[in-house]
């Protein structure tokens, strides 16, 4: 039996249960391959902090560069995480003909365009199952079941972070910033939370999820990203007594030369199969011209579950090494060469349904003014809460609106807020309603 | 471009999905596989009748031999179902070094210990997404992304037939013969339901889950299988009552030595993942030991989602053989010869909570009669329901059960079945409670 040799880059929390899989399913492993499937060497800076499983000392080392270079060998899990220096590792590995799996989806977000096309030279793979909904198997169900479809709609819920606060301030009627503070202490939110609650993760995610469904090359700074770091529990409130639950959604559309791809807080219908995604839990659903709606649910982070799907490209990597061929299917589904060149919306052209939130001096003719403004700019209104008189002198005035334009609700709101009675900047989350 | 050249064995329903995604999407296919991807051949015994699509008169031919035998077909589609000639056909087929797509599930199911080891020793592959769940991707994600996990359970609603006949019992209060006559006037049905509602393609699909995931061989006939024919509106209402909703599970679990392989009405708590699939939605859930939970959803059935399935195979083995290779993964994940042996629990050992229904003379010591039997079987009860009197002379009396072995249940409900107060025979549902 031949030894397919995988080199470990980086050794913290996910890349301690990828030492785990090998030790626990070793077997099972090699059996599933055909081959022995073997951890080689593991690099890390940090060599002597105890991970609480037991590891072989002499697999351990501070060397990248033996790595790298080591015509032994074959795989590289890549899991430094961050721009640099995992952008320079990845590339010089991938130079040295080493295929590369990595759950790094910053790296891939910002630097896809220079590292895929170097594996598509190099005739490696570069796989990243592990980078988008962690143990959710999209990346492969769009690669490989859904090829024969034009996929026409993908939608996620990728942050667990966002959708644990999200779910909790909805269950306790809580703050954000006092459920935040909890969820940090719990570790389910980083004590630098900005990149998962700005939506920046999961923008990260949209790119690469737009490129592979839609057979292009979306950049990041493409992508329209707004956090959840304004939402009140009001806001979620409501969104409820309105039939809508309020969930961070990464939403990618293509239709004609047009491509949507967009994050943000956004109501959806609480019937909506997204909508009853809950905790800590990812999903994504995909819409196919053939195939019609599909959903994939799962731990969307965790040691354990990326980890598997880290292992599960491994896998994949070491059945191809195994039947005698390199890269088997292109980084993004079809040969970067055969990418095509789509815009992407301008965010002021959007149209759907806004939930709009003022806060007015509790004065009469204060609706009259609001809604005056709105009709000016061509927004029609849908339904309206007044909920209840706050003791302070400022009360809460919810709208819904029919399908407006962006660009119009953008300066609606501004000439709104310009109002003497208008208390503090108004709030406006979209909404969702043709999800598919 | 080399030509990869595809026959398809079957024009039905499926059959025409698969014509028109080779017509709409043919360009998205061949940039996908980076190879022409060609409808070469159309066989079946009805070649005139019109399917609503326009075909090529030269691809449509009444002759099996000519596609079977043609040095020219690379992969061949067989969608004729049933088990002969399919069989026959597609071990020819095999003994030709042709590749197989194939939806059914019947014959993978009967003749799959013959069909897989010919594949495998042909060096060609034999891939079945479309025959368990239609559009949702769980074969490939179990060989593929969950390849580094022991998976320990899947739990699958898998007869959209069934699950749509539930539903509407749950939604409208109807009776069992009542829905299934409008579903079959609706085409939700078959004229013949009988492999539907009484459990058969549900058992089908959990032979090839089980046998896959637990890297084992599992006959159908090991697959204990009920059907939802006995099932009143009033067991699904007082499910309701008790905060379950009733499916009819595939249930496969893997401990030690020991199999689980069952299909039957079951219980599950209203808020479990699985209980909210509704209508003619399929759902597959699978726990792996580092994957945890996950849940792949979408229609299980229907002539573009299952072509969508088939055609997503094609393009699979049409990349294997642009690659230069024959079959990359064996079709139940491991050599055959590794596949391990385990024993299937025989359903008298079964220990689960139980709901029982009796219907019983409506006079005083009935129910001590009746709990007095179970108490000697050693059943103990959780909780009863005596609904409401009925103007017949029969009432129902509804027990939950706490943990109990069937062979006793079974004891139990004979015994009291032969009581003169018992009006018409027992029913018991399974309960699961421990669902990963």
């Amino acid at each position: 039996m031949r030894t397919i040799n995988v080199g470990l880059l980086g050794f913290g929390t996910i890349g301690t249960g990828v030492v785990k899989i090998f030790q626990q399913n070793h077997q099972l492993l090699s059996q599933r391959v055909g081959a022995e499937l073997k951890l080689t060497q593991i690099v890390d800076l940090d060599i002597t902090t105890d991970r609480g499983i037991a590891v072989d000392k002499g697999l351990l080392s501070t060397d990248v560069q033996s790595m790298l270079t080591s015509p032994e060998i074959d795989i590289v899990i890549e899991l430094i995480g961050g721009y640099e220096p995992a952008r320079s590792f990845v590339l010089q590995a991938i130079r040295n003909g080493k295929h590369i799996v990595t759950a790094n989806k910053a790296l891939l977000a910002l630097h896809g365009d220079e590292i895929l096309p170097a594996a598509e030279q190099a005739g490696v793979d570069v796989l990243y199952e592990a980078a988008v909904g962690g143990g959710i198997p999209a990346i492969t169900a769009i690669k490989e079941n859904l090829a024969a479809n034009r996929i026409t709609s993908v939608l996620g819920i990728l942050n667990g972070t966002c959708n644990y606060i999200l779910t909790r301030m909805a269950e306790e009627q809580a703050s954000f910033s006092a459920v935040l503070a909890d969820a940090q202490k719990q570790g389910y939110a980083e004590a630098d939370p900005t990149f998962d609650i700005e939506g920046v993760d999961t923008a990260h995610k949209l790119a690469l999820l737009c490129s592979l469904c839609f057979g292009t090359h979306i950049e990041f700074e493409q992508i329209f990203t707004e956090g959840i770091s304004k939402i009140t529990a009001l806001d979620i409130e409501f969104a409820r007594e309105f039939g809508y639950k309020l969930k961070l959604l990464a939403i990618g559309k293509h239709n004609g030369d047009m491509i949507e791809a967009r994050v943000h807080p956004t109501m959806v219908p609480e019937n909506y199969p997204l909508a009853k995604i809950d905790g800590v839990f990812n999903a994504i659903r995909l819409f196919g011209d053939f195939v019609g709606p599909t959903m994939l649910t799962g731990f969307g982070a965790g040691m354990d579950a990326t980890a598997s799907a880290v292992m599960g490209d491994v896998v994949s990597i070491a059945r191809n090494i195994q039947a005698g061929i390199g890269s088997r299917i292109p980084p993004l589904g079809c040969p970067m060469s055969e990418l095509a060149q789509y815009s992407v919306k301008p965010m002021e052209e959007l149209v759907t349904p806004y939930y709009l939130r003022f806060t007015a001096k509790d004065q009469p003719g204060v609706l009259a003014q609001i809604s005056g403004i709105l009709g000016k700019h061509n927004i029609s209104i849908e339904s309206m809460i007044q909920p209840h008189r706050h003791e302070a002198e400022a009360v809460p005035i919810v709208l819904m609106t029919h399908d407006a334009l962006e660009r119009d609700v953008r300066n609606a709101l501004s000439e709104i807020d310009e109002l003497d009675i208008i208390q503090q900047e108004s709030l406006m989350i979209r909404i969702e309603e043709n999800l598919d």
